[in-house]
């Protein structure tokens, strides 16, 4: 039997777990709900009792370690959750050890946008690509930088927080204290915010009229009211990929990365945005108008990819399980033998 | 005797010849004027003719190669300038081999910002660490990024073009084809449109006192105006010093580093712009507002610092001199080995 791991993808209202194996199989997959209203004690006794259920099915001398995807910034020093708006009680709790300790295995923290990169970096969109970059388009908007195949963490493994870089320096604040960061433009919640300024603004008929008909309103209707020609959803999408397109020029002139990955629920919105993100990447950015992957691509070439992801929803679980299989991962403290209690 | 390095740094109007040791111990230096008008042929011979000069003086058999950096974009895979609007028939000439054919000793050719950036980490402002980034402020905005001591080139030798990182986005327009680039904000040549806009506008009295009795108004001259108390000088640094704590604060989000360093000829009017760069970034940045080296820095625990260059005008002739002693310093033939955790 080859080694595996279990990856661990920790979200709001759901806790997933999967035994995935070193050549990226999944062995198993659970699902869970997370109660975080229940506090982390519970949380993390339902994910113990789950992954040693998991982990006892199949042969635990071939585990490789826990590797788990928590929404929010995670100090890698300590091996704790430092701010996570999901999980208010978690910060400075030391979760890694605390499971560690629980189920005498090594345990890898990750923040979930940086595990859901290291998915696609293995797996998906970008599987033939040791560096490259993904957004995450959800209720927020998250970030992965993946370099030698590799997270890039930073000096306290707080990197890749890619939704808050600065799109309009004067626009919706953002919870994060700033201004016009990418998540107050291209994430659902901002989706959604548009529609509802647009309808307050008699400007959108039919978005007005959905938002009546529909109590839970969200960016999905927005985008299939784009699809169906109403204007005002479409320049709503149209301002997703603006912003979008700018961030992309931003990170392509930083880093001149072969491959740029667009992932999370709002990605199969796609169709609504990708023409002018592609467009305004190319306006803003030469090194990118330079090497553009095209029909015109010639082979041998490298070329740049702005692309969406493959693995929808499974890219932070996949992710999260190739953690303990990276050595030397470094959580702040030596690699432990691995068993399960 | 130790090992040494040539470092070449090409300018617009100068061209800069230092043997540098392996300590960072500067041999010999030269300054020639570099008459790019005269054609590359020129230029190259000039060069090739200094550094043999240069050479025997000291031992050629310690000589470790030669390192160059050249304002422009460097494509890395074939050696050669991509696009520099200081030496227009660079484009597509192959550098590197014409001049290791000439000298027959290894050639690394750099981006000068790139350059500036590894002098800075090599032997000043961030000489205790491994991993930065720099902005370099003169005519235009350059950029390098260090990553565990190596120039992060990105997969075309393309990356660290931080002057385009966009600001406004309906900003002044760009010679990249962009509008807003922070070098149309944070630039020598900026500040000077800015003041000139102010004269026009009839709001910088001493400004256009000082633009008519200087025919070589400058940056430095605003920059003097605004040490003397003139609001519209004041204003126009306070406006650099905001465009720059937006890119900082961008950087600090993406890459969570320990050290950006302001660096170029634009640096010496640090007082002028960094208390507004310092603000912005920590309204910008939860990250670098969480982790700011201040009064308070707790020993022992990292922070993130933003600072002034150290080498002013030699970052990019030391830079250039390092570039030789890194072992296996990619130049289109191998991958350039990561420390990512």
């Amino acid at each position: 039997m080859t080694a595996f791991a279990i990856g661990v993808d920790l979200g709001g209202t759901n806790l997933r777990i999967a035994a995935v194996d070193e050549a990226g199989r999944l062995m198993e997959k659970m699902t869970l709900g997370a109660e975080v209203g229940r506090g982390r004690e519970r949380v993390i006794e339902d994910m113990t009792a789950a992954i040693r259920e998991v982990v006892q099915r199949f042969n635990s001398d071939r585990l490789l370690g826990i590797g788990i995807g928590v929404p929010g910034i995670i100090d890698i020093e300590t091996g704790t959750v430092h701010q996570s708006p999901n999980l208010p009680d978690w910060r400075d709790y030391p979760v890694r050890d605390e499971i560690e300790k629980r189920l005498n295995t090594r345990v890898i923290l990750e923040n979930d946008a940086n595990a859901a990169a290291l998915g696609e970096q293995w797996l998906g969109a970008a599987r033939d690509h040791d560096d490259m970059c993904m957004l995450t388009l959800g209720t927020g908007v998250g970030g992965g930088i993946v370099l030698g195949g590799r997270v890039w963490h930073g000096f306290k493994g707080m990197a890749g927080e890619l939704g808050h870089i600065t799109v309009e320096p004067e626009g919706p604040p953002c919870g994060c204290g700033s201004r016009g960061c990418v998540e107050q433009l291209a994430s659902a919640t901002a989706v959604v915010r548009m529609a509802k300024e647009a309808i307050a603004a008699g400007q959108a008929p039919g978005l007005a009229r959905a938002h009546g008909e529909n109590p839970e309103f969200d960016s999905k209707i927005v985008y299939q009211m784009a699809v169906q020609g109403e204007r005002a959803a479409q320049e709503i999408y149209r301002k997703v990929g603006w912003a979008l397109g700018i961030v992309v020029a931003d990170l392509v002139n930083i880093f001149n990365l072969p491959m740029y990955v667009i992932g999370g629920g709002m990605a199969s919105a796609w169709e609504a945005f990708a023409p002018t993100l592609l467009q305004e990447a190319r306006a803003r950015s030469y090194i990118y108008a330079e090497t553009a992957a095209g029909d015109d691509a010639e082979p041998g070439r490298k070329k740049t990819i702005i692309t969406r992801a493959l693995l929808s929803g499974d890219a932070g679980l996949f992710g999260a399980a190739r953690l303990p299989m990276l050595p030397d991962e470094v959580q702040g403290h030596a690699k432990a033998r691995l068993r399960t209690a």
